[in-house]
This record gives C-alpha cells, sequence and structure tokens, in this order.
C-alpha cells in the first residue's frame, strides 16, 4: 500500500462571531467546543445551530480550549471544520504508471448524492480504479457526509476536480486514453472491449450524461435491463460496470 | 409486464388527537389535509410535527375534507400514512414459474440501511430476480424512504418478510434451489456457476452474512477487492453479484 498525503486536513475557527458566521454561510462543522457553563445569547444560539446541523458538540473545560487554540482568543467557543484535499489529474495517472498498469479513471458528470459519490469513491478503490474525477460546479464535493460513505477510500482514492469534464475527457484522449459512458441505447457492456487505458464516465442521477460529455465518449456501454423501471442507481450502476472493466482486465 | 396487486396502500386518520398521536407514536405520515385558516393549538402542533417530519401539508377547503373523510368526523385534520404489503415467498416462486425461467431471488441478512434496501429491490427489479426475502427482525422494512429510493420497483419486484431467514433457505433448498452469500475469504465469483435455481444471500452493512445463515449457503462468492479498504457497500456488492449471475445467465 502506498503511502498517500491524507486529503482531510481539520482547520479550527475561534470566537463567538465567526463560528456564527461559519455556520451562518453554510460551511460544514464537524464538532464545536464551548466552554463550560457558558450560557449566554450568543454561545446559546451557536449550541441550537450545532443541533441543528448534528454537529458534534463537546462541553470543556477553558484549560482544554487554551490548548486547542491556535490564536489565543477562542471566547469560549472553538469549532472544528474539515478540509478537504483534491489532486490533480496528473496525480492519478502517475498512480497508474507506479503501479504498471494501464490507467483506470472514474468520471462523474454531475453525480449529487453526497452518499452516492462516497460509495463511488468506496467502489473506485475496491476495483483498483486509479481515481475519481468530479466536475468543479453543479456536483457533491469532498464532505464529511462523502467521506463516511466512502469508508475511508477518501484516504486511499485521489479525487480530482476540474473545471470541463468534456476538455478533460478531450485531453486524456489525446494522452492514448478511451472512454466510455454509461447510457442507454448503448452497446451491452459484455460486447465492448473495454480493456486498456480506460475512463469509465457515469452521469448525473436524474439526467444521465451530457450531451457534450457523451460525444467525447468512444464507447456507450448499456447494462441489460430485464425489469420495468428505467435505471439503477447511480452508485449501483458505477459498481455493475466499473466491475465488468475488472472482469475484463482479469481475462475471465 | 403481469398485472400485480400494489403493495402500496393509504391508509386515513382522522381527528386532531388520533393525527397528533399517530405522530407520536412515530407512524410514518406520508400527507396531512387542514383546514385552511384553522389555527387553535392542537392544529399548531400538528403542523410543527409535520414539518420536523417533512410531511407534506396541504391547507384545504372545508368541502374537500368532507370530501376526503371516511368518518365524517375530520375535525379539520386528515392524515395520509402508507401501509405496505409484503408477498409470500410462495408468490416469488409463481412468478419465476409465470415467466418460465428457474428463480432467482435476493435474500438480505438483516440491510439496515432503508436506502439501500431501497436502491437493492431497484437492482432486483432491473436484474430480473423474482424477489427479495427479508427478516421480520432486525432489518430495514417497507418504508415511504425505501419506495423512494426503490426508485419504483417496489411497485413491480415482491418483497417477503420471513420470521427465520435460514430455516427459509433451507426451505427452498429442499424444493431444489441452491444458495450462494457474498462475504470475505469465498471463491473468485467468476469461478462459480451461478446459473440455475439460485438464491443470493447478503449480510449485513457492518456484520456481514451471520452465521447461521451462511452455514445453509451452497457457496460463498467473494467480488474481487483490489483496493485498501475492506467492502464494497452493500448495495452496490448486491448490483456486482447480481449482474454476475445476470452474465452467466445469458451465457456471455
Amino acid at each position: 500500500m502506498e503511502e498517500m498525503k491524507s486529503p482531510i486536513e481539520e482547520s479550527k475557527i475561534e470566537g463567538r462571531n465567526a463560528v456564527l458566521e461559519a455556520f451562518r454561510a453554510g460551511k460544514t462543522i464537524d464538532k464545536v467546543y464551548i466552554l463550560d457553563g457558558c450560557q449566554d445569547g450568543p454561545v446559546r444560539t451557536i449550541v441550537r445551530e450545532a443541533k441543528k446541523h448534528d454537529t458534534i458538540l463537546n462541553f470543556v473545560s477553558k484549560e482544554r480550549l487554551d490548548q486547542l487554540s491556535e490564536t489565543g482568543k477562542h471566547q469560549g467557543v472553538i469549532a472544528v471544520a474539515a478540509a478537504y484535499h483534491y489532486a490533480e489529474v496528473e496525480d492519478l495517472l502517475e498512480r497508474a504508471a507506479q503501479k504498471g498498469e494501464p490507467p483506470f479513471l472514474i468520471l462523474l458528470d454531475n453525480i449529487e448524492d453526497p452518499h452516492n459519490l462516497g460509495a463511488i469513491i468506496r467502489t473506485a478503490n475496491l476495483a483498483g480504479a486509479h481515481g475519481v474525477i468530479i466536475p468543479k460546479r453543479r456536483a457533491a464535493g469532498l464532505t464529511p457526509t462523502v467521506a463516511k460513505a466512502s469508508a475511508g477510500a477518501i484516504n486511499y482514492t485521489p479525487v480530482a476536480k476540474v473545471t470541463n469534464l468534456s476538455n478533460t475527457i478531450k485531453e486524456l484522449k489525446e494522452a492514448g486514453m478511451w472512454f466510455v459512458c454509461a447510457d442507454m441505447g448503448g452497446t451491452d457492456m459484455y460486447d465492448l472491449n473495454l480493456t486498456g487505458p480506460i475512463g469509465l464516465v457515469i452521469g448525473n442521477e436524474g439526467d444521465g450524461v451530457s450531451k457534450l460529455v457523451k460525444e467525447q465518449c468512444d464507447m456507450i456501454a448499456s447494462i441489460p435491463m430485464k425489469g420495468d423501471i428505467d435505471s439503477l442507481n447511480a452508485s449501483v450502476a458505477t459498481g455493475v460496470l466499473a466491475y465488468e472493466i475488472v472482469r475484463q482486465r482479469l481475462g475471465k
């Protein structure tokens, strides 16, 4: 198992106004430390916000707060927020090179549900993909919910965030990769050659793969559908397709 | 597509106390109809409870309430709760027989997360399984969250609830079915013969398949794991294994 810089880093927010402001700005706070016995208005507002957001509350002594404080000006309140680091696309290719394997990447065209994103990073890890690429806008990013749903995979499988997914695909194609997107009406996945350097593209939960991204793909793969409804859950579909790639790579 | 009795039936709860009682008992209420303009204490409590549980609120006229009422004594409040019907194990086998296919069932050994249960019913539908079997105790049952996560599959794929999963497996084995459970340290799934009348057994999210159930299984299938963490999400693992069964059944 190679060494990797942890993608998760804690950042501290200190002082009543700063912490309240962070909650109001929608920042994800993991934990709040509050001076035990402190009951004034702003502190009560922070406690209420924390409960509303399922944030862990710790009532601690002044000594503990002083110890945790980086600024020395905590005013009885310190919040801990998680910050996630993204990898670069080059890092993902570098991982494949280091393992001596043809690159296997999973690209997500606007996955919105953090549980799906987490489950997909988990799948990417176990299927031996070298990383996940997500777009900067209109998609779930790395949050504590995603980290939890990834069951720790976020610590091993790098996630890169790009401005324009179809441009990234274009560039990677020029570098020799092939792209397959999951969609209805494509070729049965068992009948495609999915070995070699490959990017698996999964679309949005409701809308599927966008037109611009689909146009860049070399192949459209369909999972055989024998039922009455339209489509699998996005993370299940990713699992089924990723493991078809695994099967073909294993020559089974 | 065969006709099937919808597993979902609405039941009405009428009157302020009955509706409040239902909320307090933890019953799942989908919708509440309230007489428009009604603002007294009990009604405000009901509105608060409804908001807390994300229940849809409809403020309607007295005429509309009278029309909806089954008792004629709605007191300005009618709640609509969903009730789900379970199938019998025999119904699942009957479905297979009607389609002229060897039975393909998915058995869940204590799946706890309703999103996983919903995604698994969705997968069962699309992979052509004839039904899902869940245990009566210590497991997620059919709820509106499950119905939503199933993306409508709950209307097509029957779910049976049994008292003792390992006894049910025993009985189905006597009737000629084979059972494969998903676990680490088993045979690589590609190297097993998964055609024929088969039951796929998926274990609990944290604990896997229980000892008693595993002892009843004819085969243990493992998904190849090429990563750093332990296991796939339960609904993703179900998808990967169910589609290995589909692949083998298709002779691909």
